[in-house]
């Protein structure tokens, strides 16, 4: 029923929607809570998005694209934010993030 | 940040919510509709909590066991009604629920 | 924190939400179940969509605006295959579709 | 199809979605972030299975009544946290949660 290319995007969209989930619980823990502001707003778009992108792929939505297109650009936003910072859960956000929203953008082309 | 025990968990969610999304698009394709009601009303419920409480894992909430205990109940009960449908669908989301049950059975206690 | 602009749209959609979970299980009862296939496909994404862009909205989500673009597009589809079908919930359901769909697009504009 | 005592419910649960969602957002804004971890999280728990819960009344769900009732410790826990800070939107926000939560364990009962 899913294609492979489907498949493909909904791997990378949970692997950040855990990585996103990740970063956001362990950011709430970190000390310098002023700098993570931005990071734990960034996650938690990034999580929802993606995982409602993954619903929408694995039960054919109609609208499968154009959601796809609307997450590639809340991952880029998350990758830049969690890029900036040099926690490890927030680097393994950054890289899940910009893999995601390379699938996503092939998948909305 | 994620046990071990959560992991293994959290897999079985995320595999339980991809069949029944999968199984909830196939079965509105189905002709016998009017026996597929009651398996599109349970995917979508299992799906949803399942993606829900694999949010929950990640994140660290301190409410993801009650919700596993949820989740199980969920879990079980769309099982069952998978079980009796013929479809490959349904039989393999079925197996799958049956699983992510028993994962958050065990992670609720 | 909420703008007023933002709280017609908000209350649009939590109205177009309610409407759809509505229809959505109204339509699972009802007898002609292969004539309502498209109709409850399409009840749960909008509901889903309602229920995402409304807190985004209410969070000040910086993606507010691109979330809305899209509901508008769910709700205007939505509206068109509820419309089709005589029964009350359906009826309702448009209306509150098409009331949200306008919203949410002056809310992108 | 919504019966009367669902309507209050689902109103009290849109309005705690509200208030939590708005909270969120108010408090990522804050100056004194170290302080306000708490009820960043908390906020964000409530706000999503206020959401999930609304859902389930609005569709006649078979699990509307087990939602409220693990709704109704999510808001009661979010409430007392929002309740020990100062700000207008934190006390508005547990007010809105006592409410939910005395709605929903009347539900679940």
């Amino acid at each position: 029923m899913i294609t492979h290319s489907y498949e493909q995007c909904i791997q990378a969209c949970l692997e950040c929607m855990e990585a996103c989930n990740t970063c956001y619980g362990a950011c709430l823990k970190e000390k310098d809570m002023d700098m993570m502001v931005d990071c734990i707003r960034m996650d938690r778009e990034c999580a929802d998005i993606c995982s409602f992108v993954a619903k929408s792929m694995q039960s054919n939505s109609p609208f499968a694209k154009q959601i796809c297109q609307l997450c590639a650009e809340v991952c880029e936003a998350c990758g830049k934010e969690c890029k900036k910072h040099d926690h490890d859960h927030c680097q393994k956000c950054a890289d899940a993030c910009f893999r995601c929203a390379e699938e996503c953008r092939q998948m909305a082309a």
